[in-house]
């Protein structure tokens, strides 16, 4: 019989699976941990057999106690779950993320000689899940950090809402005088194959070795394993569910390229927020502040509008330039509706232009603001939101359109002629 | 005093337009065309200025007669509105899209060498207002054209939707015999640097040369005025609100490359469907069906989820590789729809994986479908109401997850390994 840790084969009518079997709860499958590093669940009906290839033996090892070296940078990384941080404890299934300082610089060699770190739990949780609260709980553990000394602070976090998190954190942090990169991986990190290596690596480079003081996301460039990219924590976006490059810049370049075998960091902008001795202040979120996103999509019904009618604030991811259909129905509707009301563009990528055709101008005129924002949806999201816990809603309104933090880009003149 | 039609110069506090005036309804605004094709508006308040530079005199011109010439083949173009349709009429201010056969050609006057053209006016509309009636309605014409010995249908459509209709048509025209090409186009036809001109010369010189015969898009390639591509319907998506290049495939490759200038094809693939003595048939929208569109993000609140509950159809745009907040409250809501629930990637790129992570695998348990699926969330909206318009609740769930027109890839090795 299999246990937990034990290489198994698994064969099923049409397929055969080789993995590390993970006991789990759901008693309808049975998982594996494939060689890529993703978790699978099959089936129990579909299986005609189970081989163990190699029991599972528990290694007992000392880990060598690291000394901190004089002269180099203290970086703190601050773990939050997610799949960079999940190592499987083969005894019970369970993910866990409880690295100490020693496991990690065991894990990752490499950055004793970088930097000295200091690495905590302070969530452990998929962030799919990730609410306001953990964007404040985030913003306090950062301030703990900077209080204590730290020079960088690392955030390690779960890869499908990192954008959101990236640009909560960007409005948070008002003030900010030291780096703070988030970094993910679409593989965990006990894996050959995982990306985690290098993106930890080139972020703990990146900050060691830079007079950056912004909050950014530190990801693959492209599929091989080479160079990192420091994308603005305001204007990038996850753009691929599974390719360890799947976040990229919306509307604007990446800060800087990162390759740690060569040793090079290659700034792409040359504006942006240098070290300082500014004294950080935490502007959080409200967590009763009530804020959804509606698509704007053809044949849409007025509910679809009215269930937002008592909500704080309210996306709209309109058409083309920030459009929705404006059959009576749906205009006599969005009057109805007592939330801040903002457009932002499902193409994802370009400027809104509300001024362009007379029904952008109409909308416009029933209280839908956003006009030549260029913000993804999910900015513009956690921006209104922000603003909503932050500011009387008169102050929302003017500064929804309003550049704070650099997540609106300024227009060129060939964009600025049209009003 | 200006007159419709008439060049003007409007001088306000910190710029200066100029363009010709249109008369509009709205009494807050004057509303000119500038030249590079956009409409606006500027608030009469902020006027300081404005200058006649140059009257309107209408030209009165005789439209010579075409006649039909013998081999070529006969293109049937139908105009439902939008930009490309588009003339300003100066006298009254409206746009007008009544295109005869002879205007068009005289517009385009390269038209005639490649096709015989029948041209009409079957709607007027702008794209963001476009719903399930005027689908049935293209298709109802379609069907006509075709039993008039049409070879080849070219349908023009404001972009803000062009890709929701370029899918709804590749589902209701079963059996398509001949090529349905949908032209867009970001400047309105009337002004010299519109992009309507290569995108309809080039979707008429592909029908003419090609045996292709499926539902696709024809749009720029890139911002240089040299190639289109010819798109395929249900893998593609308005990426940019303002470019003329916004039309991107999603998880595949353009079906070809148009250049008309070096009068060359390109075929980037291989397999598509050719021309046939297959006999059209029309499954049809049933106008009736509600199906809306929820994205997950942060934050989530059940009534989100719950507005829903009595729809048909839903399609949850979720992240990575298909996930929602699984707090109790929200999978308590999620447990009281009733509605057929469709998952969709908010990544826009990429393939759902349900099974790798236990949370994917116990919203699934809930009726979520969708699994393994790399529709864009627009096709998934499309796909899913028109199967609730045809098929039976069982069928409709089976059939989401299976490919019927080429609108889920088919999984490479290296995908389909994970379950």
């Amino acid at each position: 019989m299999h246990k937990p840790g034990d290489l198994i084969n698994i064969v099923t009518k049409d397929d055969s699976f080789t993995g590390i079997y993970i006991p789990q709860k759901d008693e309808k499958f049975i998982s594996i941990k494939l060689d890529n590093g993703y978790n699978i669940g099959i089936d129990k009906r579909k299986i005609k057999e189970i081989k163990v290839i190699k029991e599972y033996k528990e290694e007992k090892r000392e880990i060598p106690k690291t000394k901190q070296k004089k002269g180099l940078k203290k970086i703190s990384i601050l773990h939050t779950g997610g799949t960079i941080a999940s190592k499987v404890d083969y005894k019970t299934g369970a993910v866990t993320a409880k690295f100490t300082p020693e496991e990690l610089l065991e894990m990752f060699p490499e950055l004793k000689d970088i930097a000295n770190i200091d690495s905590r739990l302070i969530a452990n949780i998929m962030s799919e899940n990730m609410n306001f609260s953990h964007y404040n709980l985030m913003a306090k553990e950062i301030e703990k950090e900077i209080n204590k000394g730290a020079d960088g602070i690392i955030i390690t976090h779960g890869t499908d809402t990192m954008h959101y998190s990236s640009a909560a954190l960007s409005f948070i942090l008002e003030d900010l005088s030291i780096p703070v990169i988030l970094v993910g991986a679409q593989r965990s990190s006990d894996r050959g194959s995982s990306d985690a290596s290098l993106n930890l690596i080139s972020a703990v480079y990146f900050i060691a070795n830079s007079d950056f003081a912004e909050v950014a996301i530190c990801m693959h460039e492209n599929i091989d394993d080479e160079n990192c990219l420091i994308l603005p924590g305001l204007k990038s976006r996850k753009m691929h569910s599974s390719r360890r490059d799947a976040f990229r810049t919306v509307n604007t370049i990446p800060f800087a390229i990162v390759n740690t075998e060569n040793k090079s960091i290659k700034f792409l902008r040359k504006e942006y927020n240098a070290r300082s001795n500014k004294k950080l202040r935490l502007k959080l979120f409200d967590e009763k502040i009530k804020v959804g996103i509606l698509k704007s999509h053809p044949h849409m019904y007025p509910e679809e509008f009215l269930s937002y009618k008592d909500f704080d604030g309210l996306v709209i991811e309109g058409t083309g330039l920030g459009h929705i259909p404006t059959d009576k129905e749906i205009l006599e509707a969005v009057k109805k509706i007592k939330a801040v009301m903002v457009m932002a563009p499902q193409t994802i990528y370009g400027r809104l232009q509300m001024n362009v055709y007379s029904t952008g101008r109409e909308i416009q005129g029933l209280g839908i603001l956003g006009n030549y924002s260029d913000m993804t949806p999910e900015t513009t999201f956690i921006k209104l939101a922000w603003l909503l816990s932050n500011y009387k809603k008169e102050e929302v309104k003017e500064l929804i359109t309003k550049n704070l933090r650099g997540e609106i880009s300024e227009r060129t003149e060939k964009e600025a002629f049209l009003i």
